[in-house]
């Protein structure tokens, strides 16, 4: 790929430029950025009006996550890969997909406070959870069911789900692929993780924070970081850059030692936003992922090919802010990014409903001689 | 394999027509089987004398059961194919190994009440759980560790499991692959289900099993069933036999319907037993699987071959007692059947310990990609 691409028009050029502007203003009126908004309060998750919250819906949206019926194999549930059991990934550079397949294309995203995305995957091909609910399941690289016709068709053979959808969902005909998803996105939507040190610190203990990670802020706050790492969740450039959910990475190639690691760590080859738009402007445009929990989250990156946070912090100062960091520096600001690790909600596990005196399963050695085929 | 193997000594002859002699017995003289031992109640679990249980063990215990990390690829843990939010199974016909493995060689029995089996595995390779736990482990099909070093190796680089083995065992070096298959031991021997239809109906309340329940019992009593599903597990011949907890099957693949089977469901090929021992009197001995929520786990036998349970009642009746049942016969055993399962207990989620800033799954890709090579 040639340099070409990295500066592809006007807005790029004013975007790449935006962060060092930006570290200007708020070393000069810190007051005004976001996670200073007083009184402070971890968000609350906003629900859509057409799937309202209920705990019945909730506790039927866990099953189905953690069901394994619902891939192809019967193996791989959204847990799997969004491990509630952890941190919502893997921590796995690429997670395996269905029959073990090896080639999913990028790194999992924690569901962990997922719920505040304003998009959802990498290139933010879905707008909401329920619409990235359906992506994996349907994807034959991931759960490998054809379609959503074929997840239903499961569930309605399990008579536990035959009454809860009708329970949560009513009408004569409750499991819809619709309603899967509706489901699986609410129990998604209790999975927030508030309370971490730094909220605790933004409420006034000032003690939550030690000198290091209180340093740590301060040098991401006067780098620049939050122009992208910006709001509540620090992932989402809309708030103070007006440029919606996405920036580029690398965004300056150019800088010698982000050359140098987009070599080490593979940065490249991967166009991001733009296989959703193919508009030449989205070229390596990500949707910036959280900071929240950032430090349970290794490895990072799209591919995943970093495998630690403090080579991630000095990649991401050379290749976004042409910037090198001092091992200080490092250090400080992966205290501060340890600072974000929240309270785990405690779950229970649910109990998945049964097919009694039967399997679901029994075609799947032919499907799995069928996909190690191909 | 010729049919010499299936009566290759007396013991064998005489084991086979044990049944028969049984089912006279227990026709005639109904109180004296294990199941109406009076007052009656819901076995307690044995536990070992040199690993108590604590609820901190527990705890510890059922982390590691849930934790993938202790699989080779990272993805694979006890859990993956003993569910606890299901069955304590898979309900596959055969589980998938690390890397997506095909070639697991027997149907995955349920982790519910292996605290009361006197073996474990279907030849009864390993005597305890303590000692069960360690072979998936360390098998190259299944989670594909090299040794219980490795195990202990990532262990000790998760700094949660540190502190929790050191508080659960002591001494100088707690993390020890022994300890880990005592931790793991330890929480499958709470997976118990108590309480059955069957249960309430033994303990006096004659309303549990209705009458298709109550004739099926009937009807396995005197067919001689429980000759080999003896027990209040409904699994130890031992317990009517004195013949441990073995049985051969199929037994009378010279009956006609039988022999129909073995052929549709690929029933032999397994030596079983003979593959441990290398006694060829032990060959195609099987452990007896437990009747306990038999329901819940199709598919059925070593192979997992039978999708469903009135098949697998059939298909016992002619190879095993060399009768042909009719279909009433068959669905009152099923509704008898489903009178043994249990209440299975309700389970929190662990939360696994993280490894801050860094994850021990960076060298999988390379691992996976060498696995494919084989």
């Amino acid at each position: 790929m040639s340099e070409k691409n990295y500066f592809s028009g006007d807005r790029q050029m004013n975007r790449s430029r935006i962060p060092a502007i930006l570290a200007l203003i708020f070393a000069t009126c810190a007051t005004s950025v976001a996670w200073a908004a007083s009184p402070y309060a971890f968000p609350r998750v906003a629900v859509p009006a057409d799937n309202p919250m209920t705990p019945a819906k909730i506790a039927l949206g866990k099953q189905i996550y953690f069901d394994p019926r619902i891939s192809l194999s019967g193996t791989v549930s959204c847990d799997t890969c969004h491990n509630v059991a952890g941190n919502g990934t893997d921590n796995l550079p690429l997670s395996f997909g269905v029959f073990g397949r090896v080639d999913v294309p990028r790194n999992t995203p924690t569901v962990f406070n997922a719920a505040f995305n304003t998009v959802q995957f990498w290139d933010g091909r879905a707008k909401s959870l329920e619409e990235q609910a359906k992506g994996p399941i349907q994807n034959p690289v991931e759960m490998g069911m054809p379609n959503g016709d074929a997840v239903v068709e499961r569930l309605k053979q399990i008579p536990g789900y035959q009454k809860e959808f009708a329970q949560v969902f009513g009408g004569k005909d409750p499991i819809t692929f619709d309603n899967v998803a509706a489901a699986i996105a609410t129990f998604e939507r209790t999975l927030v993780t508030p309370d971490s040190p730094y909220d605790q610190y933004m409420k006034g203990d000032k003690k939550a924070l030690n000198a290091s990670a209180r340093a740590g802020m301060k040098l991401a706050r006067s780098l620049g970081c939050e122009a992208c790492h910006a709001g509540p969740m620090f992932d989402n450039p809309g708030t103070a850059m007006g440029t919606g959910a996405y920036q580029k990475f690398p965004a300056q190639p150019g800088y010698a030692a982000c050359a140098k690691y987009v070599q080490q760590y593979h940065l490249t080859g991967d166009d991001g936003r733009f296989n959703v738009t193919h508009n030449p402007a989205d070229k390596q445009l990500f949707k910036v992922p959280t900071w929240r929990n950032v430090a349970l989250t290794a490895p990072y990156f799209n591919y995943g090919t970093v495998g630690n946070l403090p080579d991630a912090v000095r990649i991401m100062a050379a290749c976004q802010l042409s910037t090198t960091l001092t091992d200080k520096d490092v250090n400080e600001i992966v205290a501060f990014l340890n600072s974000l690790t929240g309270k785990f909600p405690k779950e229970t596990l649910p109990r998945l409903p049964e097919t009694p005196n039967t399997t679901l399963l029994m075609g799947v050695p032919d499907l799995a001689q069928a996909a190690q085929k191909k």
